[in-house]
């Protein structure tokens, strides 16, 4: 580096940008990692200089961060850490002329250098073609880092901030799943299906035949990636359990004869969007849209996991029966034992109703479907005989009803005291359960 | 309503949201002003209330300020000055601790007390269908009121803060129009048209002909809308004059012989969105399009308007020949005196690469183009004989070029000191006015 | 040009197809006419060589036939007409064999001898880009000389044939046409409508707002061009007059307070597919899409002029007032003469229900109309007050009704005698009319 | 039966065409075979009360005919094939006016009663929706009767005739299928693919990676359905063994450094559209988008099957060296033995440049690219090691060579005299073989 002053934008991007990654190659021969590169190229993005070129050097980044291998990523976080957070001296400067005089004008100022320049960073990467999807992607290589770096926290919270601008409900796209979208998207539904697997494109296509639905909110800019898909079955009544609806084998029924819209499954597909809130806004649209295309259908209810439930059991303790159903589960053959239906049913109850994480409900599904305003409406046993199943529920699964002119006024009464609301069904359940572990 | 305590959810909204406007309706008839109902509407969406109903809530206020009359909106924009600006006490408390402290988590702290909860207001009056649409003519309302309510600027920096991100280059798609575009969209190209007027359908017919290009970049979220867009003659040689170029009568010649792209026009529709950057992406892309199409185009140029010159030839003052040169353009006459085209040539060439406004150049169209890396190619008398054309520049119109591949180099020596980058044509004009006005 | 033999391939085409229409014109020169070549080249195109070049050389038939003048374009016609019909030897052979033994083979052979080679030509010039329209223009200029050349009957005959298979019910598609049309269909709506003349796109704007519609029938060949189109207004109770309906400044309803639609203008876009049949299904069509797409529209009828009346009033000789009334049109301010109102009515539906020319009514769009079933409903005084109106119809026009379950058996009973079907008013005012005319 | 006359449109349609299903049905039980309901349903379609309510009889019809089983088809057949041929009675009425006076009115009259009325028939039943597909449909179920039915050879030859009209190479789009293509036509690509079975999704999304290519015909009244597809492979050099090509392990490799486009699969998939020529239209349409999109391409070759080949081998008689080569493969282990690829490579250029049936050269792959244009350009040993290629060609394969400016001139050499053109290496093979078998 040339002494007595800074480089100019030729002198280190040489004639061509297009050439840039040529020449850290060559220098890294001498020593200077390519992570160094990426984060002078940065710089300069952010620089003036950046803005005549500013789409092909936020190309070449991008380029580049793909090709880091995890220490190189290390020091790429590491950096923009470090590097492109508000500076600490104007931060206090501005705070002590606010507190002397507070004003729209002194406040502006504070707002201005508060502002990390990462997320001027990330406006200016987001302009290179496919730029979106790429920093989606660098959000989910640094979310795996985070527990052991929480430096990093920083730089998650400025994306965060932005994906949650930029993938607001208002620019997102319902779209129907079906045997006519491409099989580039449809090949990712099989990929991020998570709580239910699907077993490859025969299973995929019974599940988007004339008696099922799937629909996924899209964004312009990822035109091929889901971001958020809901699986649906129309049946006559609700759905109390799951392998049949799943099973690619079963009769494709006529959806006029339906008259519920079970959801029996529900995914997020970016890992790099976590905390970004899609699911309750696509629930809700997709009851519309059903209504509307389907007007017989009366039920709309959810056929749901309770992760947390084995878990639960296993950690409290419990008095009489309920003490000894729980132990029943650790051994053999408890699944033919049909005496530990109505046990773990009021268990269940109690424990969807009851148990608490801090003053919300423990189950995570349950806080989900809860807050949408929804209501627990039924337990089902033996509703899920697969290995997860048995595994985290005892075969439990739990219908959460949507009816839609409640879901305000419920959403409203449980966020004033989370408390509860169920049927008067399971709330009978769990006041079998009269002794509450200790 | 209910004494001692705030109003609850239902109370305010009555069962449905829709009925809201129904209700304040006939408050009104006793004195309860709309714009108090939309704000209060507004708290409401920004609470955990409006988690659930938030896209009827965002839809029925976004409908509700449509109704407004100017002096409801003036109220409106009122209360968001005042009422959804930070805390001020918690942003002075947040100060104190960051100086005692300075860390990330009170940088943290920092960053959310200031942020303004107008602009998380935005993003959930956003989520209405056609919410972005309505945000751009808020936005242009608010515009039109700023000069007289400094206050309010609070609001515009909160929306261009919003709009530089969600109208990021990155979402933005060029489009090409042409006489298959939908009739919606070219109506608003020639409503828009704002440097060469469109003189209905068979003015606009022509400049999208085989020898024409126009191309537009439009938003996914406005898909009916375009936001700004770039008119192109196909021309042999460099264009001197703008009449011929816009003559619905003149013939249409193959594309293939051309070897000039002239862009005659520039337009940034959305009034909503000043000063969010688009003119020099649009330039860049339209270039690498045509190069790709057409290859045999040789020199991108624009022919373009010189609007500050007459105005700054009237308030200063010259020598000699100069003076009396500026004097005749106050005379009848003047247009056909060929004498004046020498001298005002060499004016104007002065005006535009040595009169500075600040350490900028003056004129604004120039300051645009040499931002962008282009150069001051040619002047040209009796280029634009409109009434416009006479009136702001005494008919010159300048071409700037741009050379692909010296706009970076370009760019960054203007930054460095404003210096003008000018053929040598041009300075030899520009010297010939060898005594500046005083 | 090797003596005593055909000319190979490459002899008449050179190297290069497309080198085809150079040589002809040079050729031209030493007084070969270009229409003999495009005759050549059509043999070409049937013969087996045409088998590899096949779309080469269609293309180059068509890209000539369009440069042929009038005379050009005779001669073109009548080698068409006289030598590539059915061979008459082979025809007389065919013909001899099959009364010599009437079976499945003779038959085949007969059919295949009496095909015209003209329809495989024709087939063969289809595979060329843009063919189809290419052949629909061709039949239009043929039709324009088919009276002064009965030969031509032929080749009218054969293009028929081939279109009625190609424009097929089940080959077109229905789209509405509305704002969003591409400018380049909305031209030529203005340009082609024939019934009501559209001054302008502002007054075609006005035609599609959202109390009317315009449908289109479209072949996936020629994807730009309307077919046929059909206007309706969305009016409370059926229209009496033409004007207020086309009249660009009326104001917009919105369309849910419609309770009929009325068709005010159906037009036949194509001259080359002259006596294809597309109205009846049109008009089927948008009664169906309108009756779904708006439930309370009850009432489906047309507002038609009566294009005979006047020509029919003035040759027919009727007695007293009749008489007095037919005279009364040739004189002036006979518009505001209010007597005349009843006796034009009578003796206009008297000439809708009685008149005929030959079997069948003497009105051409009363024909139409009764064939697909619909019934004379009304008759409006003052209802068309043009020129064109006041000329041909004494400003009379007609309502036809449209009853959806009642087509197909008016449809049938007017198959069989072609009697009138007429509302009761209409029967009753044609019965006023007592003495029919000599 | 009513006696006394025929039934009335109503009489045997109901009041609703919808309801005439039933109606067959229910006079099943008492005895009338649905074949028989259909057929009459056909005389309505044709009679003139068929012209209002056609799309919906036609639809009736096609519907009436999904549900027949094989003996309800037969009925069916015969039925079209003896009641809707011309009328020999007129036929011979008209052959017998035409050799009396051969004139235009005579031919047209002949023309007009020789036409079946089937053809119309077929013409109305495709007004239905999705009637083109149903027709195409049919002729399938046709054509698996046709060997012990010759009466029903009248019916395909109309079949025909309509097809090669509709499926016209004017009316045929080329699309490409990759993987955004819908699954819906991938899993049709799937389950037609003939000559190199696809083995599931995963080896088809290896055939649709960025060094391979598939291309299909599509027609506007099928839009799901493929007509016809070609599947390329992007190589350096002509490629001699087809494992490697379908390979679904094999590396993707950038399609820009290939040189050599090989067509290693051709399909036609609609069994209905049997000699409608369609594949030398799409290979020729495949070279010119492969030669706009890849200029750097620099061969176009097919690696085809030979089919006749070990067929031939097996009846006829060889002399010498020759007659224990064909012998050799009759036992086992004789894909190892390395003497038998001379032998067999020159009897295999024998075969296809010498061996003929009829005037034509025997193999049916090799006469389809022959007329094509294309030459022999080479033989490949242990090209194809699957079981049916050992079985139909002892693992050979030939090298179809298509010389874009030679495909002309090849052509008409090869319809002169059939002459096989071959490259000197395929010659030279031939020539080996010095004792054609007797």
């Amino acid at each position: 580096m040339v002494p007595g002053g800074p480089l100019t934008f030729t002198q280190i991007l040489g004639t061509r940008i297009l050439g840039v990654s040529k020449r850290f190659h060559f220098q890294n021969g001498v020593g200077i990692p390519p992570a160094a590169g990426l984060i002078e190229l940065c710089r300069i993005l952010l620089s003036e200089r950046g803005e005549v070129s500013g789409i092909r050097i936020a190309q070449e980044i991008l380029k580049g961060y793909r090709k880091l291998n995890p220490s190189g990523r290390d020091e790429f976080f590491d950096a923009l850490a470090t590097g492109f957070s508000p500076d600490p001296v104007r931060v206090s400067e501005a705070s002590t002329r606010y507190l002397q005089e507070p004003s729209a004008v002194t406040l502006a100022e504070l707002q201005r250098v508060t502002e990390p320049p990462r997320q001027e960073l990330f406006r200016r990467l987001n302009m290179a073609p496919d730029g979106t999807q790429a920093l989606v992607r660098m959000r989910q290589d640094l979310i795996s880092t985070l527990s052991a770096n929480s430096l990093r926290q920083a730089i998650d919270a400025d994306l965060l901030h932005l994906f949650s601008s930029w993938f607001n409900r208002g620019f997102l796209t319902l779209q129907r799943i079906d045997w006519r979208t491409p099989a580039t998207v449809l090949e990712k539904i099989i990929e991020y299906e998570a709580v239910h697997q699907i077993q490859g494109w025969r299973d995929l296509r019974r599940r988007l035949e004339a008696d099922r639905r799937c629909y996924s909110f899209f964004h312009p800019a990822l035109p091929d990636e889901p971001i958020i898909f809901l699986e649906v079955a129309l049946e006559r009544g609700i759905s109390g359990r799951i392998q049949p609806l799943i099973d690619p084998d079963s009769p494709v029924r006529p959806p006029d004869i339906a008259d519920t819209a079970v959801f029996y499954s529900i995914t997020n597909c970016q890992r790099g969007l976590r905390n970004v809130p899609f699911g309750s806004f696509l629930i809700k649209q997709v009851v519309e849209t059903l209504r509307t295309e389907l007007p017989h259908l009366k039920t709309f209810v959810t056929l749901s996991p309770i992760p947390g439930f084995r878990a639960w059991l296993e950690e409290a303790e419990f008095p009489g029966e309920a003490a000894k159903a729980a132990k029943r589960l650790s051994e053999s053959g408890w699944m033919n034992d049909a005496r530990l239906e109505r046990e773990m049913l009021a268990l269940c109850a109690y424990y969807l109703t009851c148990v608490r994480k801090g003053p919300e409900p423990f189950d995570p599904v349950g806080r989900f479907h809860l807050r949408n305003g929804a209501r627990v409406e039924r337990l089902n046993w033996m509703a899920d005989v697969s290995d997860t199943g048995s595994k985290t529920s005892a075969t439990l699964m739990a219908n959460y009803l949507y009816t839609e002119n409640e879901l305000e006024k419920n959403h409203e009464r449980y966020m004033k005291d989370f408390r509860v609301n169920a049927s008067r069904e399971i709330r009978t359940l769990a006041r079998r359960f009269s002794m509450p572990p200790k």
